[in-house]
């Protein structure tokens, strides 16, 4: 198999290379035909790089970035002032060719940003998306967007979305007719404000999808659709406050287990089994979220993942390499617009 | 203490009377002066009604409406076709003054038509908000509001629905210069829509109102306010949402409990506390909803309340009663917008 080469953004998110470098390890030793480009600083990177098996040394190059992107960095200044820092740099290497995807764990809005600034988005495409895969019954999922790209979506901006997810939905969790639901505060067609309505209107005359109607909040985590669109705000509003309950729900436990010292056991013995539920209900730190449209692959890791999350935001950006996830894109979308 | 009348809407909801007789029943047990209209088909209340104390039978009347709201009623043809239902009568009764308040567990788009075309608005005020009680930390609470009175709100409106947020939970929940903070994508002046923003301007140039400027969508069930606002859409994609990720939480640990003898006997056994934790996490179930910014008092009910939530919801009518909380909300407004 041919080489496949990932820009990692080393100093990404809330504990950068300490996370980062064994993910990366790890995701070396079970694809052997991946290669990284870590863009960081050199000090940094260089004096994990000398301590690895040489087998590793010579499946990763480093390239040095002087600067880095703040958590609190606005996305206009990152874009205009931070030319040299490890986030742009790895999504210069996507667009010049020099890897085929990249992940980065940093400031969401900067990359988004320069994602578009950088790498345009595909023909026809007028926004790019942020999505990730949210948990449902039956241990299944949902591919759940936008989460912020777009603050506001028109009609044109929420159907290409669902296009686009419904893409991913087909080649990646490899669902055939992936069935397309917009989100709305009731499913009937006179419910809504006017872009949701006209968004469905699109959907219902594109024979190239799937669309099963309007989806309410509480369909969500139900195994109603494989896709669900909303606009940015929606869609980063309702990502985040499902992390805000899942924590809730946790310190909750964490309270009733003091009441009594039967509830003190109870709790303690039962929280393994909890915990397991409540980390699926975490989506995006669990399982990063891609932002689509673009012509390039970019991952965004949770600024808070841990190892594990990350390396499942690498696995991620490999399987869109290898299943060439914006050409797919690009196509359908031309046969939608035709 | 001076007589006090809440007409109740006795076919609304997915029980009806099953539910709702029950809860009457108690509510006149704990307080003394309070007396019912019951509106709905007569033999139904009657056969109940016979049955009864003489002291209770004493404080309910009877109020025949042959129509009822369906669940499915599109709010206008409800508003222009069921002008004999219950849930129009309990907002003609309020109108009449032959009730203080109402409460109607019924088809939520057909009581906020209904109850703004019949009761009007307060002097000032543009539109009404659907507001309910969100747990937080630590027993808080927070008022969230507006659940999806208004598909859209423009900055006065999230503005208006910032004071009234205000006045309840300085007069209900009895908080001093509550907390009021804006729903946004992220806490920075910069992030948000044009409605956002502007409705931010306004809330900072008011003396009158606590703002403490944008939450994100993980700070509702923290204790960081204790009134947040934003537009109906997002707040009832969001409410429901939040059932929907509860319902999912304890389907998963029914799940898992079924994985092993072990998990079998350890689910079992902490259940009962889970399940006190998720009650609250049903906000609106629990606690009803109550429309805000209207010349009367209109309290709605979870449609699948159960008898102990419908209580609840005859309660916060009693509570917005005794409190005057619509004189307080037009006192207010008309200190602001002078």
């Amino acid at each position: 198999m041919s080489r496949l080469t990932i820009a990692l953004d080393i100093m990404g998110g809330d504990h950068g290379p300490h996370i980062i470098f064994p993910a990366a390890l790890t995701a070396l030793q079970q694809t052997p035909h991946l290669h990284f480009i870590f863009c960081g600083p050199l000090t940094v990177m260089s004096k994990w790089l000398d301590k690895q098996l040489p087998d590793i040394q010579q499946r990763i190059t480093l390239s040095d970035c002087p600067e880095t992107v703040a958590m609190d960095d606005a996305p206009g200044h990152a874009l205009r002032h931070k030319k040299n820092s490890s986030m742009r740099r790895i999504l210069d290497l996507v667009e010049n060719n020099d890897a085929d995807a990249c992940v980065s764990g940093g400031n969401t809005g900067a990359l988004i940003s320069m994602a578009y600034y950088v790498l345009k988005t595909l023909p026809g495409i007028v926004r790019p998306a942020l999505v990730t895969l949210v948990p449902t019954l039956n241990n299944g999922n949902v591919y759940f967007l936008d989460l912020g790209a777009n603050i506001s979506c028109d009609s044109e901006v929420l159907f290409q979305h669902a296009v686009m997810g419904s893409v991913l939905a087909e080649q990646v969790a490899i669902i055939n007719e992936p069935k397309v639901g917009l989100l709305n505060v009731g499913s009937e067609e006179i419910k809504g404000n006017d872009q949701v309505k006209q968004a469905a209107r699109l959907l219902t005359e594109s024979k190239d999808i799937n669309y099963i109607g309007f989806v309410e909040g509480n369909d969500i985590f139900s195994e109603k659709a494989n896709v669900i669109v909303t606009d940015g705000f929606v869609g980063n509003v309702a990502l985040k406050s499902w992390e805000g309950l899942v924590n809730f729900v946790i310190q909750e436990v964490k309270n009733a287990s003091q009441r009594s010292w039967g509830s003190k056991v109870l709790a303690k013995l039962a929280m393994p089994l909890f915990r397991s539920i409540f980390k699926r209900m975490k989506p995006d730190q669990y399982n990063g979220a891609s932002l689509l449209g673009l012509r390039g692959i970019v991952v965004k890791s949770h600024g808070n993942a841990s190892s594990k999350a990350y390396l499942y935001a690498i696995r991620e950006a490999i399987q869109q390499v290898e299943l060439q996830v914006p050409e797919k894109i690009k196509d359908r979308i031309a046969v939608v617009l035709k």
